[in-house]
């Protein structure tokens, strides 16, 4: 292993046409999170540095690559005009460094860790450059990487350059590389541009190399995780492969998901074992479920706690702040927003339950309202434990319902419950005899002359 | 080109009684239209005539055929004696007619304009007759196309009367056929029924034109486009063709959808640049998003537009004449019929919004509910421009509430509330001090004594 | 066919570790049933005995095996040493039984009860054991068997002991196999444990049996039915081939299902010919659909009845108990719970229907809810024939509404209503002039002054 830290160069620059998109390419997202964002968090746990090269104005971009932890450098190529280019364009990146280079792509962003830590290793292996490659179950397009009968790799020969054998060959350029050379910026500068686009090409660097003494060797990896995201469809389909392996590692560590390839998981989410998942869920970011807990389907988390041995749904949602206690129930058509719920509380039907604490084993009726906003300002709903809350309640906040009260059904509460109290907010009852009758009558005539 | 236009002869008599339906097959749906409908809008673009062949008593495919713009002719096919005998029902139409006749299926819906123009042009290239085959991953069960090495085709061959060396030919029939000779009813007129079941075969059009010198061709599709329905799970077969290339068009013109496989989507539905929808939405018919919208999961949407920038679902549910203006939120559990949402308003939980206009800026609180029926007829619910409609509260249509307006949460309003005035219909709340406590002892002791 | 029945010997001692389970493996349920539930109901339908062998401790899996009709046998397998361990276990069967012996397994649900009837069927045709084998797509890791050109038995080849010859023979041993010697108990007592792991094989007995004299044979099945669940992945997987073979035979009967894919049933769910589904609807446990009944998206079942021509959803939700009448509809966000609707009732919007009796044609408002409970027990709500409740009504239970009654919007009604009366509880509405305004005026101060 080198002795400095490696410095990754991750390239952003690419417009992204194909995507007819009004925001720039790396910035859309997979499992909720950006696709530099993923290239990123990837090289996260690898003490270095991080370079990511961006367009002439994307501001955006560069607000997205320094709300990391740490920020990465951010330099801009000025135009584009290759990838060998939009490298050079972290120079004073690369002009400080002396331990590895690895380029990678913020439009590729489904490589792993684990890949990433390998390519290092062929370098701690005595290659000077080591390239990403893939089976590819279709070449067609592909760059192929050459190699001897050892694995050394002598050239990427470019489709339209490839011999009829060369094509026939199915291990293909990722663009992934490493580097362990004095001086990367040197060697790149030897890249040249006498070719159809006038572009600088990176894997022109593999022959400059090699010509001077270098060795080059080739890491493979899975197709998939080298997928390039051009357009919405490549977008859909890195999704899908994400999905995939979290729902894979999820139900390995002992989660059942009933209908697997229903649940859409975020890049955050957190699942404990021996929860059940029924058909059709969505986990926003920010989300913990705990042991136990079994989801009906039909059901969307964002920003949530489910506590253990909870039951939740279906057709429930959770919004930012909710935090759902042991054993609580949430059910069918209840929102939840900013609002705890205590150990065993239940709200079962029909319900917004915002900005509010509602203590152990309390109640909450269907079609209960924690009336919360004034149209300015949001306010508290306080309920006790094991209080109960009649149906169709409406909780105009900040008010409190102490421990143990009960609330009417219908009733309107705009004033304080003292603990134990029964409040009510209610018209008597009035019955107009034969009304509803002449009603129809009169109704069933209207339509008659109509 | 022929000089004069096309009659394209749809047959659509067949009884469908694999799909065990009291519906006939040809009025089952794909994509929100009947499969009838698909078939016709194909050629709907092309100049021609529509004759559309049914069975005895098929009234309901009929008023289908004439539902188009132009209508098609309609003739029924008396008994059912194969498909030369289909096509000879439309004997009228073809009596009055010069130009090209092309044989469709009404239960094979996927086949695309561009295939039919194809299969025309061949025409213009010189064939009398062409015939629309398909490579079959397994023909087992089709007629086989036995063409020259010019691809003339000189007979198709039944799998029963096939060689081992035709059987191994994977071009096959598709059945759909277009005609460019003098007297189309004449050649199908010399088609025998001398076969085991003595129905009259469309195919043998091919025999018996090659022998009297005419020329044949092939036009190659996909199988898929080919894909005859004859059972439901053909049907949900022919719907995931059919979703999966409107998906495919979607996302290749700028729409995003994380999970594009749990998105269901209408015949006639419309979807601007740089909407992002999440999982599992179900458009039906006559949608129109604009662009920039967000669709979070769980969405239903019929007959609505949802305007630029605005913020819908999850669990929202859309029906006929829903209208959401720019930037507006339309959030969970609350459905809008017949209403208008102007620019920026707002319903975010739980609400049932029927037959209304809400002003720019409005906001419809947690519960709201306009009552619109009386049991006889509807009646509609205005809100003001900037109004505030507290939680839980009841508008009885017709009802005015002036711009600016407050109601308060729990109300039932039943007269029109001036602009800026704040409207409430409440009793005082009152308090029962220690009645929860009571009730509780009493209801456990009744436990108790059980 | 043997004289006496056949003695189904289940072995379900297994720990499955690999589910990462605090619950048994064979208790992980398959379409709303346990795995071994699903294995019992496979030969619930044959005339014989059962026998269930678990593992010490397993106290819920020997009630699982005791709650089927007629109940099944349970052995307790002491010590886990092999399969063949495990089918002594069941010894005391074993003694009292002349009849066929078929071992099962409760972690392979899938299996078929005609292919049991094959496997029988074999032994009725003259082999003494007849093993049910597969072709397995990889069969890497698996035992072959290896059979003369007759298709008899000789031997049953673990992996590690094959040749490279026999390793590429694709029929492979599912575990399932039929005996039919005088002595199943002494015939697997020959088996010993001289292997790597110490264990009793149950495969041993072919060899020895064949070495005897006795005829072995082989029954094949698809490597789907014999898909063995030992990590929540594989119980995924199961679960997705049921659903698969669960939809297919509801289409091939008659249902529409436009996205079957999405649709997920239960292991006793019943539909009609002529139901259509939309996409994204969950059916749980106990769920009857009448003809002709339109099922909308996002819909989910339990315990439910939707009577003929119904039509529900979308964002439907029934709980056991629901009995849905003919031509009855039942709207988006209302959930349905031990509730009776009359023929042609509606329920369209946002309610809440618990433990209640709703007449022929009664309309029930958008935001009703029956409030049942009282925090100690549930109370009944009944409304007439016709009656028509208006929107965000609370009927307090236990109350009656009257035939043709009418319960105006918002009311909370606590005494019965009679029939053809209105019903209101009601304060009059007031109106504070210029409130909004002054309030508007007094918070955007505040805010400026924050």
């Amino acid at each position: 292993m080198s002795a400095s830290p490696p410095l990754f160069v991750v390239l952003a620059a690419g417009k992204g046409t194909r995507m007819k998109s009004s925001e720039p390419k790396v910035l859309h997202k997979i499992a909720g999170q950006s696709m530099l964002a993923h290239v990123l968090a990837t090289v996260s746990d690898v003490q270095g540095d991080v370079a990511v090269v961006v367009g002439p104005g994307m501001e955006a971009v560069a607000t997205e690559a320094r709300r990391v932890t740490p920020p990465a450098q951010v330099f801009v190529q000025a135009t584009q005009q290759g990838t060998a280019d939009a490298v050079l364009a972290a120079r004073p990146a690369l002009a400080g460094h002396s331990g590895d280079v690895v380029v990678l792509y913020a439009d590729t962003p489904l490589i792993r860790p684990e890949t990433v830590a390998r390519l290092r290793a062929a370098l701690d292996a005595g290659a000077h450059i080591a390239v990403l490659g893939f089976r590819a179950k279709d070449p067609t397009g592909y760059g192929r990487l050459l190699t001897d009968p050892k694995g050394t790799l002598s050239a990427i020969r470019e489709e339209k350059d490839a011999s009829e054998a060369e094509r026939r060959i199915d291990l293909c350029n990722s663009g992934v590389m490493a580097f362990r050379v004095p001086d990367v910026a040197k060697l790149l500068g030897q890249i040249g541009n006498a070719n159809a686009k006038g572009e600088f090409y990176l894997t022109d660097a593999i022959e400059i190399g090699v010509r001077s003494g270098l060795r080059a060797g080739v890491v493979e990896c899975s197709e998939d995780e080298v997928l390039g995201v051009n357009a919405r469809d490549q977008l859909a389909e890195a999704e899908a492969i994400w999905q995939k392996r979290a729902r894979a590692q999820f139900m390995a560590s002992g989660v059942t998901m009933i209908a697997p390839e229903t649940v859409w998981l975020s890049f955050d989410t957190q699942i404990a074992p021996d929860v059940v998942i029924e058909p059709h869920v969505i986990f926003g970011v920010g989300v913990t479920i705990e042991e136990g807990v079994r989801i009906l389907g039909f059901s969307h988390f964002e920003g949530a706690v489910i506590g253990k041995d909870a039951r939740v749904g279906p057709f429930s949602r959770f919004r930012p702040g909710a935090r759902i206690g042991a054993d609580a129930h949430v059910g069918n058509f209840v929102e939840v927003k900013n609002t705890t719920l205590g150990p065993g509380a239940k709200a079962n039907h029909l319900a917004y339950l915002g900005d509010g604490v509602i203590g152990a084993k309390a109640n909450v009726g269907a079609g209960t309202v924690f009336c919360n906003y004034d149209g300015y300002a949001k306010h508290k709903t306080e309920i006790g434990e094991g209080a109960f809350i009649g149906s169709n309640s409406s909780l105009v906040a900040p008010v409190t319902i102490g421990a143990g009260a009960y609330v009417g059904s219908g009733s309107v509460i705009t004033r304080d419950v003292t603990p134990g109290a029964l409040a009510l907010e209610r018209s008597s009852q009035e019955e107009r005899p034969g009304w509803a009758e002449k009603f129809r009558t009169l109704m069933l005539r209207r339509k008659a002359t109509k």
